[in-house]
């Protein structure tokens, strides 16, 4: 392990991050008047976070780290993750200082859960909180749905070449690839077109009568996949039409941005055959339909239900996590179909969580290609996806990811089980952790929050979603030895 | 495919099914004064069932069938897949016929239940049944445990020399070997051992004070790890002598048969050097002690809450599904220790179900292997398991296994919500019909039944627990279209 280049960029994010920190202390400067006392000590929060992220990042890259530039697949892991875990611990101090959070503890679970786009809450009063936390907790969804050191790339290209290790460790999906040959480049232009699609959403929701603050927190929201809401009922105040414009900018989050690309460059064609997209599709389009009628009685019109079906199927599929009624009263086959859609997840290359689509794509072409196998021992046959043979490196981790997830499911399971809660809430609390998605059911469904777990639980449940978001690996190795020998 | 040999075999198990309805039969005629008018109804109903069986069996090997030896990796999947369902379809007939189980479904539910050493059972008044019925429904466990095509095997050795597809496709676990070079005589040495083991059990539970036939009975469920009981209580009712005689045995039943072979030809260094042995060993102490804690204030006396922990424990790990208490009163941490357990399943080539622990440790090693690939991608490392090198095709193999496993409990979880049983009763149904376990918790807890499901759902859990046996590829195959093309 080459700690000196892993030190230089983790202190490189913390400076970025004390920058960051500038946006949600403007906000509180503007709520100035509205927010009461809660605004100065907000300000404070923010400036003195601030202090501390870059007093720790100046020290972390010049006195312990150097840009050696010898980043190899180890230290491109260990940046990510130590980046990740480092940026959430300061990320977490305005709520703490400010005494927003009284708990540190929960307000690290509230940090994570926004970085890693979770939006899962413990907050019981959403609407008490000031407007510059309210746009913090929003932003870092924003900033963790692409990717918190994609961003650092696009920002300052003039790093090493070798930050494809570091790309690769923090992007979701099973096949990471570059748009264009050069990788400050294709961070660029994924936040381009990332930023863009945010703008849009802002302006077509203050088309809808929504407020300019709300527009904003709500477009970061859905923009990372992360579903921090401003109210207690979520998006259930809001009219149908902003409703609906949520619901296709959920969805639109939920695609490989590599499809998005495509279409700048009007490769069209490409970019339509995308079988990832229509299984997508698919999936979404079928599960709308079906919980519709299931859920038709439970409204006076049917036009609600299919409002309330695609929402609900949009918000869970693309783990985003808003909601727009208390979908723990439907019945127990629609429940049944969210908590499966929990699992699967969105596309590749998306902003969503979850195990993805392209992943089960893979597999299942897997057990087809080894089905024929069997029937005919001397065939040869590949799994083709996207047009391409997929290599055998590829199919094998897709398959280990699998595995890998069953049994980090199964621990968490067993140890959130020493919580007082029933079956249903442990279950889906952890589901809804692991997979980014935010609210579960039960005890932790969209009306409620996790605000009942225990402090040892609520580090587990952190620790859960930073699992789920870096897509395991990354943290494991962090608990390896071989890891950290020094060459 | 090869019809002919597939009838021809499938033929073949019917026709030993009738000779095996002789031995219920036989034990309805001895309970004639004791049954009342159940006996002479029990008679005729296996009397009718045999010659149902006989008939079906002869039209299929010598009309539709012919031994042509030509018999492949796909007539073995289609055999054991077939063999099964058939000899399900037909051993249901005597509940139905006697009218002890008044619907067909039911009556197949339970036979299914019974064959694939599930244990789980419609019957919500276990003690009305007569004698020849309960023999039969344990006896089923007994046959189904080690596999009826090996029983058959160990039977009628003539048969062609590729039955080695018969038993890959029927024998649990990642890696099947024969112990000796000649399959049947493999067969045989397994069912001696088998049989053997289970007469040991019978004794040391009438020292005990159990009646004969609760004794015989209850060994039946031990060997297979099916876990019908007679009671409704289970074992319960029994003193803790026989609590623990049973606890030993479930845990013997889990075990490798290899081993036991090992140790007959006296080998036991290499017996006891067994990776899966000592893991599987080290599961059933940590969760017998943890939970044995955890519930000592549920009981007055620390060795009651002990015996009931590794009682407990034994059982679900073994997938046997007996139980001495009504662990649904536990605490949600120890139950959520017994759900995890129900995944994890006992060793491969033993009578138990679930995912198997050899295929847990392969897959973990097959985890740090990548790891230590992904920290140093030019270097060379293998998996080891049991002193051996584990070939590319098996570590595949597993985690395919798991991706499948997954997958599939997503499907039928999503199905089963249709019933209107809550998140915890509808979820460990599933675990418990597909990892062959019994009984789950709440709704279908260990004083409760399957009773309360709908035909659908109730056929639904039959083909989960078919799949759970047959280790989902031979019953996945009859759905491929490719499997029924004449060559």
């Amino acid at each position: 392990m080459n700690y000196r280049i892993v030190s230089y960029v983790v202190g490189r994010i913390l400076q970025i991050e004390a920058a960051i920190f500038m946006l949600p202390m403007l906000v509180s400067v503007i709520y100035f008047g509205i927010d009461g006392d809660k605004a100065p000590r907000a300000v404070l929060a923010f400036a003195v976070s601030a202090a501390i992220s870059l007093a720790v990042g100046l020290f972390l890259t010049y006195v312990l780290g150097k840009n050696n530039k010898l980043l190899f697949a180890r230290e491109g892991f260990a940046i990510v993750s130590l980046a990740w875990i480092l940026m959430s611990a300061v990320g977490a101090l305005p709520f703490f200082i400010s005494g927003e959070i009284p708990s540190y503890v929960d307000a690290l679970f509230e940090t994570v859960s926004g970085f890693t786009t979770t939006g899962a809450s413990i907050l019981t009063d959403v609407e008490a909180m000031s407007h510059g936390m309210l746009f913090w907790r929003s932003f870092t969804h924003w900033l963790g749905g692409m990717g918190v050191l994609v961003f650092v790339m696009a920002l300052l290209p003039q790093d090493t070449g070798r930050n494809i290790h570091i790309m690769r460790a923090e992007m979701p999906g099973p096949i990471v690839g570059k748009i264009v040959p050069r990788l400050s480049q294709t961070a660029k232009i994924l936040y381009v077109i990332y930023a863009a699609m945010t703008v849009i959403e802002v302006v077509l929701l203050l088309f809808g009568g929504m407020s300019l603050f709300d527009s904003i927190v709500h477009s970061l929201g859905t923009a990372g996949t992360g579903g921090f809401g401003i109210k207690g009922d979520s998006i259930g105040g809001y009219n149908a039409y902003c409703q609906w414009v949520i619901t296709i900018f959920m969805l639109l989050f939920g695609v490989n941005f590599n499809l998005y690309y495509l279409i700048l460059i009007k490769q069209f064609k490409t970019a339509i055959k995308s079988t990832e997209l229509w299984v997508y599709g698919a999936i979404v389009f079928i599960a709308g339909i079906v919980i519709s009628v299931d859920i038709s009685r439970f409204y006076n019109y049917f036009g609600d239900s299919v409002r309330h079906a695609f929402f609900q199927v949009a918000s869970v599929i693309t783990t985003t996590g808003y909601s727009t009624c208390d979908f723990n009263e439907w019945t127990g086959f629609s429940k049944a179909i969210l908590v499966a859609l929990m699992f699967v997840g969105g596309c590749a290359g998306s902003t969503a969580g979850g195990i993805k689509i392209s992943r089960f794509i893979i597999a299942i072409k897997t057990v087809f290609r080894d089905i024929r196998k069997m029937l005919h021992p001397r065939s040869v046959s590949s799994v083709q996806f996207e047009g391409k043979k997929v290599d055998d490196k590829t199919i094998n981790s897709v398959s280990l990811y699998f595995t890998f997830y069953f049994i980090i499911y199964l621990l968490l399971f067993i140890f959130i089980s020493f919580e007082p809660f029933d079956f249903e809430t442990n279950f889906t609390a952890v589901s809804a952790c692991f997979n980014n998605i935010g609210p579960g059911l039960a005890g932790v469904g969209p009306m409620s929050s996790f605000a009942g777990y225990s402090d040892a639980a609520t580090v587990l449940l952190t620790l859960a979603m930073l699992l789920g978001r870096l897509e395991i690996f990354p943290i494991l190795l962090l608990f390896t030895p071989a890891m950290w020998k020094k060459k």
